[in-house]
């Protein structure tokens, strides 16, 4: 065993940005046994890798995940790479008993999350973790949330509404990413912000979507390529998606995933009725749930505020009202990731959960096709 | 012609009430050829509508449309009973040439509307009008709406999201009322809620629902009676419903109706995202639009304020800030009633909107039982 | 005693307006004996006059107070003239057992409004009433508020915030009305809305102020004439103040009221903490009140409609959820006035209390010049 | 010169815990010349600085200034410790040339500020830095506040309102701390909390407050002891302060701080109004700007989303949307701070300027005895 854990993050985005940021903050305000270094940054090209890792300020790149592996010092591999690349990466470092982080949605299809979620099963046997990027989950606002249902404060839940609204793709001047491109991506906003909602509904009900019915679809069927040679290329993902999800135990949810709506940055909404109350959060205020319950006062809602003492992790980072944002929930992330490392916690989400919702996203698709209700079972 | 503009109500409860204070409120607020009277409450049991028209301070009742029509002087009826009278009501009037003004939706299925729009259509040729009560759109702020996407400033509409939200049948000791009955009410909350935010969407977005897939559902299966008998009385409508809708040219909706949705009294929310802009209307926000534009400022809503000169109804009332309430569409209402009726500007909406309306119910149940995309067309 | 209760409105701008409409509405909400009848308008020009009588539909006109009074069928005088015709008025009104409503702040000195509570005093004795129009104590979450402080929710106060912004003044092309002239006003934005979040706070706190230190200014010193002659014309009142205020039992207010605050064309925001809590109120969202207690749940403020049974006015409209607006405080107005006619009931605000008022309003003034403390004793 | 640059922090609450994380985060989002190392803790006691340093994950301790200073390795000084021990750190640090930032307001006087700044002032000749740690000057909504303020958007200043609102005193039971006395921390709301919104609006406006008027006032005058022995001591500082502050222009600000507002764990709100356009920010919504302007779109504000490219920080950071937080201000500070270091910027806020806000300060708690205005001229 080292005297350090070591961490490699694959990728160079936006992404393995925050959570190099939230690996190098976590070990200041959670207990960990060892030190944590971001120790290699993987890419595939030499050149870029090595310049994004100079800008990262991580010390060793490697190009090959097989010679990442073949080192024997990381602990860790954090995979912040395009969709493509998760099952590529995952299954030989899970095999070789490195625990692996992947960013959401796990893989580009159904296919590679159930060999990711087979490869996950096998490798917790030998108590090697693998966990999935949903990093919402993490929103104290979000656990909150999650322990008031759980505890019965909502009664048993009738119907959620989920929405994931973001405008950078509202200019059709906006050139081509890896995000437009299907065998990059799997699926466009629907995968990249819808997976969200959807995994945010199933973690605060505590069920599964076993149905969906809804449709995707693309407003910029092409966009200036990324190199700008003047060309334009085809956009192979939805820019928008809406649909109908059925949860295991009756109640229905309304979803809307979209990278077109204007006057949204990225708008994070969810609200959940119940028997016998509802909740509302909306990510623009990420420190704030509204809560309604009945009896005593129907009709009002009240806002609680989640920092402070008594609210998850309010007694980690600052004062009561001082507040976390989007950057705080990738610390918690990692948190709950080395945890379940050095303690055996379950694993939440699990690359089987992440599976689920990739079954999710398969079944709107495949509705959009049909026209008809798709179960999630697959 | 009499010297005066004589108004029949037919039906006693709320809805009597609002329409009462509008017809009697107008005259002052906007230019009339004569004076309005409230003249006459129609009803049924002679007893109950006695009374009722000593608590709404109206002179005379009768308790049959025929000898109502019989006695001449009425111009107008306007029909505040529950669905299952309206087209009993409706078509002897408007045989009879007194103008009507029918709640929404009109009738209790498609039936009802289709022969209601047929009378109207033929009694137009004798300048004979016909309106549904669909007042949310003379909110002064979805006449803005309006014109702005008249006017382009969306570009073309991509999505639209509807909700509305009640909270007076969370309690399952709530008892029965007409409005739970299918035979009196045609539908739950779809009908009575759900209608008027499909009528808003289709006004706002000037195109039709072709298609929708939805679902309804009944979380509590009966109720007390309401004649406090200790018994109970099987609730024959949904008391929630959500469905997806396409609209004739391609843009796609997500709407919500629901009775049982803890902390919302009566929350209306409408938003539509175009190509050029978005915005959103908030019912208990109903003097605000939000309006974002791209181009010029990125990302961001602008607050406008719909009260004061130089908006729908700002010169009638008061000055700019002091905004306006629920009442006040009622009066807007009848104000765009006499307007047609004096003027014969084209009535909005028409029976034959309302009927549209009435089609989309009925296609959103008929995709409950299918478990497939319905079409609006009938 | 005629058999209606005949009322004459004095003036003919926007209060007038909003008076006459408020008489024509309260009979069908509220009991009242006998029938209300909005029977004469005094005015000063003949011609003027009978065009505003035409216009707001009244069908008689004075032009003097002494002929109106001596005509003997008047039975409420309701002063909606400028500050300047306030005192003229009322007093002759009283003397001869009229009753007078006067809209606020009463008259436009210390000297008017204490000949003003005198003869009220006076009047009072022969069963006379005389009652000040702060129609914002009748809004109904200032009614809840002021319950709430009342049975101690709130415990002792410590602190008072009250601002009244507004927008109208921010063009210096606005040309003069009466409003910016001292002879006819008394104050400007001061007097004027100033008065209306002193009379609230004095109100709700159930204590008056006793001292004050302040400032008034005027950013436009000078603007066009109202003839369009292309003249300017001095402006003689202040277009915005601020003012700390103590209050007899030692808690502090911080005021603001302005015509020159862009952005706001009628904000009116009062919060107030207590030992034991807090609340919050914005009339641009006038249906609800905020409130915040400590213990159970601190840090928290719950959203309280205040629309619907259980709360006040809430079983006089419509139900809970469809919100009341601007006009109808003064519905609440009239008919308060009218229960001090019918049944004795002690007025509130009386013209001892906006006596008070101006006893602030002057002091305040008075600091101005003198650069310390005044108090409000007179 | 070393190959670091070295950071003692002084202090350990919350503020140390703040700065060490701000310390350590900022090389990898910020362009620094070397490493940045926080390398030793300066405390009093040995025993408890070694639990804090050791908590703070830093590796050695000091519990003299003078020997601090005498190791020779030490570029900077953070002085994050109460008020009392601010003038008693500086003064030798500065004179042996180590850079320092101190937490406002700096000192618990005037005469400690006014020595801190001459200090100040003496070693900026020899390129030595010292700053203060106003942290809010550095929320991106402030900074391009600030840039539209200058530019012109909002005319010349009218009125400024600012509240810092706290409920950590609420409850008479929580007991004693360093902020609570006089010789510790100068003064209480009014120095902590008050002290931001005046650094602020002085910042803001660009302009300084000249004389003011207001009152401190303490609810609660004794509290139970911090030892837990079952007694009392007495609060020598306010709870609550408001006041008026005239600008050297002539405009006028409306203020209040308090540390026992039920409902307000931290509220900031800050607004301003100009003869052309307002804006107001509120800290519970910290990366929203709010921004009216008369002409084109009179009476409404449009609501500035401050993260993303062109917004100050915008390219820092994370995309449009993501949002920021209390933390990031602290790092956007100790940015600031090494960029004077490295570049010889201009410091802002220098401890001139924190000494003018002592001015300030002491002139509020001045006019509290006197009842006048005073001259912050000192």
């Amino acid at each position: 065993m080292s005297d350090s854990i070591r961490v490699a993050i694959a990728g160079h985005g936006l992404m393995a940005r925050v959570h190099a940021h939230a690996w190098r903050t976590m070990p200041y305000f959670f207990q960990v046994g060892r030190p944590v270094e971001v120790a290699v940054l993987l890419g595939t090209d030499p050149e870029r890798t090595q310049r994004a890792a100079d800008s990262l300020h991580i010390r060793q790149t490697e190009t090959d995940v097989q010679r990442l592996i073949a080192r024997g010092d990381i602990d860790i591999l954090d995979i912040c790479a395009p969709g493509d690349a998760h099952a590529r990466l995952t299954i030989p470092a899970l095999e070789a008993r490195v625990h692996v982080l992947c960013e959401k949605p796990v893989g580009t299809s159904l296919e590679d999350s159930r060999r990711m979620a087979d490869a996950a099963s096998k490798a917790t046997a030998h108590g090697v973790v693998a966990m999935a990027g949903y990093n919402l989950r993490h929103v104290p606002a979000i656990q909150e949330a999650r322990a008031l249902i759980r505890d019965g404060a909502l009664g048993s839940v009738i119907s959620i509404r989920g929405q994931y609204l973001q405008d950078w793709l509202t200019d059709p001047a906006t050139p081509m990413s890896w995000r437009l491109r299907k065998e990059r991506a799997g699926y466009g906003a629907l995968g990249d912000i819808g997976s969200h909602i959807i995994d945010l509904a199933q973690y605060l009900v505590g069920e599964d979507i076993v149905e969906t019915i809804g449709y995707t679809r693309t407003e910029w069927a092409q966009r200036p390529t990324d190199s700008s040679d003047g060309g334009h290329e085809a956009v192979t993902v939805d820019d928008s998606a809406a649909w109908l999800g059925r949860f295991s135990q009756g109640s229905v949810g309304t979803f809307e995933a979209s990278r077109v709506s204007h006057g949204h940055h990225n708008q994070v909404r969810i609200e959940i009725d119940g028997t016998r109350g509802a909740l509302a959060f909306d990510f623009e205020r990420m420190n704030e749930l509204l809560v309604a319950q009945g009896g005593r006062e129907p009709g009002t809602f009240r806002k609680l505020d989640v920092t402070g003492t008594g609210h998850p992790y309010g007694d980690v980072w600052w004062p009561a009202g001082l507040g976390l944002a989007y950057d705080h929930t990738f610390v918690h992330l990692v948190a709950a990731f080395i945890d379940c490392v050095e303690t055996g916690t379950r694993v939440s989400p699990s690359f089987r959960d992440a599976h689920q919702v990739q079954s999710v996203l398969a079944s709107i698709e495949s509705s959009t096709r049909t026209g008809r209700w798709v179960s999630t079972a697959s």
